[in-house]
């Protein structure tokens, strides 16, 4: 019999009603009481009954383990571990993709409403009824997931979880609120809409916008402090302002104290400069110092100092971050190896163990797959894993694995002249010649676009008819194409990053080709991306590279930054609909300072007369889509003061403050986003310039990569114990992979295993020695696993990592 | 005798002709051949020829060892050493103060020059005659000046200094204009005039400007390369603009490809967001994606990037920068030694030549503090100063020397009554109690001056009549100042920056209150800077102090930048008043799509006339002062293309290079500050935490601090010394030092040295532990100094240090 076939688990988890064999751990998680009457069944007589049970208390272990390595990936919080077998259910049922993915629907359904809602998008208006009752149903969905929660937290554990407290708060409001409607049949001022992205937030799939809020909150004490500095030094520039320029019957910008104010709070944004300086200018030349001296101080010294301040702050955070998850990483690890290892043998876990721990963590990943991460845990070559070697279970877990081909090119099992053909364009393609060449092709296509463009009085015309250029250009690009996909097979190709992009763009430019050949109007738009193909020449040097690489990196950051602002922009739009809807319009604003960008009249000067068009009045707060088009454009900062004034001489003084604190809150996620990206690169730098990367290897594979070898009567082993003792049915890859063993003719066979390189590889790395001393400060304090985390929640640092999250 | 009367120098340097006793060391610096026929007098019967030429032979290497500090401190390199003893006196000639200030004075002059030349600042215009002979006069100054420097570097290195021969060619068609101006009687266009900013920055005192300059153009390549995305991605967007939107008749942002990326280019700048956007967004709401893109990509990330490169770039040109400093002084002080050493005893410096090297390196320092110098660098406490000891040279030599006091206050010594009335006054001005009374006092007075000021109509009227609350605030400031004065001393008093604040601000106010008592109208501008006393409240903070404190750290560096950006202002200015002067007045600009800007019309709207003030025909290059600041206003960006096209709607479309050219400067400079401020900020942050400053101790002593003993035998030993052996005449200070050991009654006094702590004693302590290393890996390479420095120069990174400096 194999190995550890009638182990007993050391420690036992959950009771399940079935078993009478094992205590109830009362306790909850992090206080399992090691069982003392377990039945140790004798050899050579099994009773079925106790094995039976043996083994439901195992696949018990199993499914804990693989939990609590989960909450270690996600960086839950143990104490919302589920504590008995009632939470197990709801904690599962709460658990999968399926439920997450409801819950993201349901919270973008209740944002999505806001489209339809009064004031609504014209062409999306729904009656209240439709959208109300919508409503009421997502609002359901919402109190249902709610249930779950509370079923597997338990009441104690919900009410202490903040965030859940205030999404049922926030759900209790909305829930009042909807039913009113429905009522009442008519939207009242519904201000409370704002609080919505609160569903959004909270759902599993936007951990990264959570992190990303925290971060925000994180920032805020020193920023506010900076911001505060600010503010004064502004109030005293105003106070000095009004006294130096309020004589000036001409200067509109300094005749209040209020004007004073505001007009040096719009200048800290720079948008009405020269424009504030004028009046007084060119009354006395002087004066410049004024302003010269209030920008130096405020736009050029404390502005920056804010970022300085932030950027400080960020980089302490994303270190304590990273520290925090790591040990907290390692902390579940321990939990999982606990529960893994058997009461005979308690130091090491098995194949048995660690496939039945994947069958739960990774439902989905094949036999053979289980069997190589085993192998590449475990680098002592030891029939079982210690503590140490699992310590790297979230390195290994998300590699892809792949048997190393004897050769290198997938034609090589062709026949002779095949082989000889696509080696030929193999090499032609790798060449140095043919990289440059295509350099070239690109480059001269990007001048004849300029070119042409140029030439070109009005752009339409040039859609009708298809230029030769464009065939030529996309017959060259497109040879290119597949001389490449033949000469490196289709895998090695489309796994560079930079050949898919190629790859898009071409086939965009040939569907391009064929809107123009069958002269479909609404997919000209496609003809227009062929510039992009310039991109490739930023290929040619090691920045740009470096460059284009950190962005991709950055990409998923920045995206969560951007849904980050979205949310954001979401709570100010609902608020700007209630309040400034319809309050601009052509021709409005007549006694305001800007009424000229708002008018759309007949204007005489001197002797002509000109159709005065201020766009202005689109700018404005109708439906959510135009004000986040207007938020956006106060985010850009320029000439927002166009908008402030506008809707203010149409409401009141008061609404300024809406526009100054949403340009506060901006200036706020802004600072956070330049912080990151300065953050991030310059991270990448240290890192390349630390680990001295290759520079001159365009293709080198970027990436982590695991190789484990595997001998013929491993392989055969290993089935027979899937086969006979695990139970496992679908043993379809292992099956495989030993006949490859076999028709390989080797004795062993080499699998890779390989995965991208993410921000915490890159971290690894980096502060590689300070990770040493983070575990022994861990291990040190570490006597009880248990007693740490419980420790380590109470701590400030941890306490703040966690807060939101 | 003393020590090492009779020692002869081991390394002797220049020829003396008036000393056969040495040898002409033709070799130049570095190549010291040590002299084999010294005569060594013998002692007991010293012959007086030999002991003078001995004595002479040893000030030459005092002074050739100041000059070697001298040069390890400016950071000059080795190989401009003057090479003998013509070059000697030319080189003395050409370091002094007085011919430092004659240089600066030189520069300034024709810089200034430009105020009075067509186009000139109207009181200011001078004749052409007088402004060229004025002219001609500075040149000449600049021609006397290089010709020193030739006859002190030699013509070989001359030549190969590249700095000096720009300036020399510079210099050279100056002369010819100047002389052609003379002659025609008339300016011609004089672009050449852009280049005179070439003296100022040559100026020793203006090194902090060459190495900003140093700096931009090494942070240059990468953000060149970056700057090329940017353009890249604009042209690309342009293409698309122009294709998408041309067809709008309406849209005249894109009508041509030209248009098309000068609207890009200035929307990259945001000036003209979001009024570039509307046309188009009125007829497709889609629309604004294209310019969400756009902005996202440009403005939110590569401008950001942008900052990070430059960013990156710094940080390690600080680092490397510090490092190639300190080892240059390490050298210099190396080479030093080597001069002060005796044949007889080489391996250390004993007081006499220590002292005999301060009297050529500190003209002005007292005997006294040379020796307390030589104390606190002999750290062994051994007789003379060995290598190691020396090395800590730099950061001694610019210590205050003062004994420390028995008593803590200044009037300890007073009769009993008097020093409990004064002891009570320093009680109460430094409890907490009173601070916090004046911190209210403060408040309160903000509040005060706010409401006042919010109830004024017209900001003058309250100028005319004293207001008593104005009287009252003053009184109670102006009792604080008296108070802490008598109650601290005014030495401590004034030894604090915050006290200077406050003190400062008390009297300016103290004088507006006189002139308006007596009703001086044009210091009225004083009363104004009330306000600034509630910056006081900013001390309450840490955060704030450390801010601040940081903020007066960094403007010696600031000012430098700021100045950087004036010598460019001036080349731009100079190019804009000869092409652009008197180009735009009002109502010009007709058929540019601004033209409203510079009309000054009355309109008739509907059935009403108004007087249209554009006021942009103030921002133009007429004279210097007025290109001053329609430069700094196109440094702020905001509505610059106002003035750019305005410009070139009276001019060409080549203009448009003018501005754009000089906002990719600015934005180099300005991007080089915000990196810089970063930079030093986060420095200083790190460093505060690294070191854990006292946090709470709002009166630190912040600062570099040296103690050393003397005894009252030392100190009678040191005087016979200096009295018989040295021939140091002025010796009062040490005289003055034996009075006071001998008054104060004990057998010893310690003296302190203070001095206020530099960047560079920050990085010493940052980079400690690589400081190590990058000595060892000195010393390792450095078996002979001389082979180091020439090693040393062929570096990539010294000749990339010293290239401009």
């Amino acid at each position: 019999m194999a190995d550890g076939d009638d182990d007993v688990p050391l420690i036992l988890t959950w009771d399940d009603t079935s078993s009478g064999l094992l205590e109830e751990d009362a306790n909850g998680a992090g206080n399992y009481d090691v069982v003392n009457n377990v039945v140790i069944p004798t050899p050579g007589a099994p009773d079925p009954r106790a094995q039976n049970s043996l083994r439901q208390s195992w696949e018990m272990n199993y499914q804990e383990a693989a939990i609590y390595l989960q909450e270690g990936e996600n960086n839950d919080k143990f104490f919302t571990h589920p504590r008995n077998a009632h939470a197990l259910r709801a904690y599962l049922f709460a658990h999968n993709h399926l439920f997450y993915v409801m819950e993201l629907l349901t919270a973008v359904l209740l944002m999505l409403l806001s489209l339809s809602e009064a004031p609504a998008v014209p062409f999306l208006r729904l009656d209240v009824y439709v959208h109300a009752t919508l409503e009421l149903l997502a609002l359901v969905m919402v109190a249902f997931e709610l249930c779950m929660k509370l079923r597997w937290l338990g009441f104690h554990t919900f009410i202490r979880h903040k965030r859940t407290m205030v999404k049922t708060c926030v759900l209790f409001i909305q829930f009042i609120e909807a039913i009113v409607v429905l009522v009442r049949q008519t939207s009242h001022l519904r201000v409370t809409r704002a609080l919505r992205p609160i569903f959004l937030v909270d759902c599993r799939y936007c951990g990264a916008v959570r992190r990303n809020l925290r971060q925000i909150f994180q920032s805020l004490p020193p920023f506010i402090d900076i911001l505060l500095l600010l503010l004064f030094f502004m109030v005293i520039f105003a106070i000095l302002g009004f006294c130096l320029f309020s004589a000036n019957s001409a200067d509109p910008y300094f005749s209040t104290l209020e004007n004073s104010i505001v007009s040096l709070f719009v200048l800290l944004t720079t948008a009405n400069f020269p424009d504030v300086m004028m009046p007084a200018y060119s009354k006395n030349r002087w004066s410049c110092i004024f302003f010269i001296v209030y920008l130096s101080i405020e736009l050029y010294f404390i502005m920056n100092l804010l970022l300085a301040v932030v950027f400080d702050t960020f980089n302490g955070v994303e270190k304590m971050k990273f520290k925090s998850l790591l040990l907290h990483k390692r902390s579940a690890i321990e939990h999982a190896f606990q529960l893994l290892v058997s009461r005979q043998r308690p130091d090491g876990v098995c194949l048995k163990q660690f496939d039945g721990l994947m069958r739960f963590y990774r439902p989905r990943m094949t036999a053979r797959d289980r069997f190589l991460t085993f192998k590449a845990l475990n680098h002592s070559g030891a029939t079982m894993l210690s503590l140490q070697d699992s310590y790297k279970f979230y390195e290994v877990i998300g590699l892809k694995w792949k048997a190393r081909r004897s050769g290198e090119h997938w034609f090589d099992d062709l026949p002779r002249t095949a082989f000889l053909i696509f080696k030929g364009i193999n090499l032609l393609v790798k060449s140095k010649a043919f990289q440059y060449a295509m350099y070239l092709v690109v480059a001269i296509n990007g001048i004849w676009i300029l070119v042409e463009t140029n030439m070109l009085n009005v752009g339409v015309s040039w859609t009708r008819v298809v230029p030769w250029s464009y065939i030529i250009f996309l017959t060259i690009y497109g040879v290119e194409v597949l001389l490449k996909i033949t000469g490196l097979g289709p895998l090695t190709y489309f796994s560079s990053g930079w050949n898919l992009f190629d790859f898009s763009v071409t086939v965009f430019a040939f569907l391009g080709l064929m809107a123009l050949a069958f002269d479909m109007e609404p997919f000209y738009f496609i003809v227009v991306l062929r510039p992009l193909q310039l991109l490739r020449l930023f290929k040619i040097k090691q920045r740009y590279r470096n460059v284009l690489d950190t962005m991709f990196e950055l990409f998923p950051r920045m995206a969560s930054l951007g849904l980050t602002l979205i949310i954001f922009y979401y709570s100010f739009a609902i608020v700007g609909m209630e309040f400034f809807a319809d309050v601009v319009y052509p021709n409005c604003c007549n006694t305001s300072t800007v009424a000229e960008s708002y008018r759309q009249i007949n204007v005489t000067i001197g002797n002509r007369t000109v159709l005065e068009e201020g766009y202005y009045y689109l700018n404005n707060f109708n439906n959510i889509l135009s004000s986040f088009v207007t938020l956006f454009e106060l985010t850009v900062v320029n000439n927002w003061y166009i908008t402030m004034e506008g809707v203010t001489s149409q409401t009141t003084h008061w609404s300024r403050l809406y526009f100054m604190t949403f340009y506060i809150v901006t200036m706020v996620v802004m600072t956070i986003i330049v912080a990151f990206i300065l953050d991030a690169f310059v991270f990448r730098m240290n890192y390349s310039r630390k680990n001295r990367e290759p520079l001159d290897d365009p293709e080198d594979e970027k990436g982590i990569v695991f190789e484990t070898e595997v001998s013929q009567t491993e392989a055969l082993q290993t089935l027979d114990l899937y086969k006979h003792t695990l139970g496992v049915t679908n043993l379809s890859s292992l099956q495989d992979m030993c006949v490859a063993l076999e028709r390989s003719g080797h004795s062993s066979l080499v699998f890779v295993g390989r995965r991208s390189r993410t921000k915490c590889d890159l971290s690894m790395k980096m502060y590689e020695e300070e990770i040493q001393e983070w575990y022994e400060e861990y291990s040190r304090t570490n006597l009880q696993p248990d007693e740490t985390f419980h420790r380590e929640l109470d701590s400030p640092e941890a306490s703040a990592t966690n807060s939101i999250n």
